[in-house]
């Protein structure tokens, strides 16, 4: 326990146990816990919770940055500690609880929830629970590895935990950028110019009244497991590389291109990485997390500058930038995530998002949560918040998967998250589609051309050709449009066997 | 011929003929004309491409800045002059065409054309014909009804033909408020704070080398014809309007609510009239269409100011404003598309947002183009623009149609232009949903009990029931999900039989 971290010595007498701390959480409470993708999650009050929930009834509303780490989703939701989630997740065990109907899931775009919350006023906060590096003589909250909801949450909260991380540097104090926005009508511009325009204080000012405990952990985020880029992920990457040359090429982009977003996991990952040996230069970032490539490019002299609302990395990466984090503390920025994803600056940076889907369709609609159409995977994520405002929006994924046995392109989405109106580019290891200016008709050509693997191009090309005879601006034959889906539950392929024969 | 009006002596010289001025169109040329929702379209030299294309091959692909007036759309698709349409269309001879596979057609928010045109550089305008009231002393030229896509058209094409039509008084200058958006990286804030902030000038700049022909015409608007409020849009007018009051009375909003913006039609107009005889009062709009009941709202004293890119108004509407319109003037702005539905000043403003649905589904997403799935009505128009972006996002339409034959309210849409996360308040004669923080399957109990009918109250609720059992954080049984609308097409009615027996 370092109580030099606690710069405000009012806070000293209030330092208890997790344990202890936990009891301020009461049945049917709901909590705003920090954390986001992993990253500056509470480690030991919230999952005091779930422990809790084995013995009494405790079962809570839970609003987080976004996902959280080890095993705290998991737990909660096993132990029956969860009335709702909100509004992001990617825990297996939380996953079947959601799909169970045992825990209830609001998936929503990562940019809105702060605005729900201050604005709108849904919902009122009992408890936030917000991970430190440390606390300022004002009594205010430096944060961790992310941003993400944490302000809000304190603003809107009756009661603060705080847990105060000696794992992190206190040299972590000085990458946020926090900025509280007022309620409409009276809402301020957010004066963000470029990627690394500050526009706020470098921590969360709360009103110290509220703050009920102080715990301390020596707990570290739980690391990123990202697999290493494989020919598929390598082979989008080079597609989008590509695509972004002929851009410059035509005078559309100079080759700093313009600011980019990844989302999170393997793909994402990949693509961003593909940057280091590519002809663009002094690039920025302006994302909702940033991971192992940001620091890749970085490294490489490729990145000037990247904001966010979270850095998660993996574990070897977490050494070595916490291990010599001046070297990319000024080039770093985390900001709330309604900040970092925010419509105005997204919009008037023109950012370029890159997003992963689960599948899209030969109209350009993108699934990016459920399985089948019913079951959730994680939730959209960020992924909306850029795709509709920025200047460009990729979407990418393997063309199959399952040994062949599903296609990614599909007659129609199974559910859609991102429309017809807002996707401009899709890729798969096959090709990329760039469907801009493109009428439905078109834009089905051109990714069943480019996109679609070879095992079901015949296949892709027969729906397209008998539903394009029956008319229509977006030819469907609605009776097969999700046949592919309901195959795969029944014979476990979208292979139609009387195709493949022919 | 009023040639007052050119204040610009230049150019008098290139005073054409309509028939005359039409000829500077080639084959495959790209067109970027005036319009929006009839308002301020071309009159004469469009029309004209129309006829040439009887007897000679003149195919174009046309930009505006939304529906065009009169036969326009028609004409030009019926005597195949038209390749492309691009960014919104309401008219039945071109909507037959683009189901037909004759026109291809891009239906995109309009908000986004501006940026794809400038910013992306999509297409290229070769001719851009504009309707003006007047011409300024520099060449620069003021806009009539509506500003839509104007400015960036007359600054992309390399060709500009000026429309100068008299049937609008020159009081009409001083209205518009026109700004240009640099490219990104060195976009600008928008510092639209209000409703009535200013940002631009009154004019739209343009180079006059560029100007190759001028005609005259005295053709009015074509007049929008708007049926009377009626029981079930009175109904939905009056459940919104609780819905707000007890916005009001629970503190989220003030009795001046936040700026309106209101979708076309006779939906729309009749929800934004129910104003007139509320508790709300000094409102505002920031909105993309003004129609007659904008007008009633300012007479009835309830409306302080109104912000659009467009006056679209039946004829004895339009008779009464323009005959006073000094009464109005100081209280209108029209701006460009790009403005109007700007994501930055939308989110910022924290617009309310009421749009008409075709369909919506028991989980909150909507259809807002397209008939079955597969055929296009109109277009997304701005609804997307608001929805996205804005402080609530409202959709309305009648539980049922065709004497009940049709359900608006289905187990999935048929196509998706509104995702469950965009969608907060669903509402039909019915009553209302109110969705906001909810997951789905409390969205679904909510949606069936307040919005759908009576007649489908039990068919709707089985399918949710039976689809529940199945497990999914969003349940369905995939191969029923489009099943109403497969047998309206086979049984010309979306009530299944057994159902209704038992």
């Amino acid at each position: 326990m370092d109580k030099n971290r606690i710069k405000y010595p009012v806070y000293i007498d209030r330092i208890q146990t997790p344990e202890k701390a936990s009891l301020h959480i009461k049945n049917h409470d709901i909590l705003g816990v920090s954390g986001f993708t992993k990253a500056g999650d509470s480690k030991t009050v919230l999952p005091k919770v779930a422990e809790r929930a084995l013995h009494e009834d405790v079962k809570v509303t839970v609003l987080s940055g976004a996902s959280l780490g080890y095993n705290t989703d998991a737990d909660l939701a096993k132990n029956g500690a969860l009335y709702k989630r909100i509004p992001f997740q990617a825990d297996p065990t939380l996953r079947k609880s959601i799909n169970n109907h045992e825990v209830l899931y609001v998936d929503q775009h990562l940019g809105q929830t702060a605005d729900m919350l201050q604005n709108v006023d849904i919902f009122k906060i009992d408890v936030a629970i917000i991970e430190a590096v440390s606390i300022t003589e004002k009594g205010d909250i430096i944060p961790t590895t992310s941003v993400g909801n944490s302000p809000v949450f304190t603003k809107k909260a009756d009661k603060i935990i705080i847990e105060i991380n000696t794992s992190f540097p206190e040299s972590l104090s000085g990458i946020h950028d926090i900025k509280f926005s007022k309620k409409q009508p009276n809402r301020e511009i957010i004066p963000v110019l470029h990627s690394d325009t500050r526009i706020g204080v470098p921590h969360i000012k709360i009103d110290p009244e509220k703050v009920v405990a102080i715990v301390f952990t020596e707990v570290p985020d739980s690391p990123a497991v990202i697999s290493a880029p494989d020919d598929k992920t390598v082979a989008i990457s080079d597609h989008i590389l590509q695509f972004l040359g002929k851009e410059v090429d035509q005078g559309r982009l100079t080759e700093s291109l313009l600011p980019l977003q990844a989302g999170i996991g393997k793909t994402a990952n990949a693509i961003l990485s593909g940057f280091k040996n590519s002809r663009f230069k002094n690039l920025t970032m302006y994302s909702e997390v940033l991971q192992d490539s940001t620091f890749e490019l970085f490294d490489s002299g490729k990145l000037l500058f990247a904001s966010a609302s979270s850095i998660t990395v993996t574990e070897s990466c977490s050494n070595k930038i916490f291990s010599h984090f001046e070297q990319y503390k000024d080039k770093l920025l985390l900001r709330p995530q309604n900040i970092s994803n925010a419509a105005e600056v997204i919009s008037r940076l023109g950012v370029i998002g890159i997003n992963t889907a689960i599948e899209f369709d030969i109209y350009g609609n993108v699934n990016s949560t459920h399985i089948t159409g019913t079951k959730m995977m994680n939730g959209i994520g960020g992924s909306g918040d850029f795709a509709r405002n920025g200047y460009l929006s990729i979407f990418a994924c393997p063309s199959i998967s399952k040994e062949g046995r599903i296609s990614h392109i599909v007659p129609m989405v199974s559910h859609t998250d991102h429309t017809e109106h807002d996707v401009d580019i899709l890729v798969t290891e096959q090709g990329l589609a760039d469907i801009r200016g493109l009428a439905p008709t078109e834009r089905a050509q051109v990714i069943i051309k480019n996109c679609v693997h070879p095992t079901y191009k015949k296949q892709l090309t027969a729906y397209f050709e008998d539903a394009y005879k029956l008319g229509g601006h977006t030819p469907h034959i609605l009776e097969k449009s999700l046949s592919w889906h309901t195959q795969l539950k029944t014979h476990g392929t979208m292979q139609m066997e009387e195709l493949i024969k022919n």
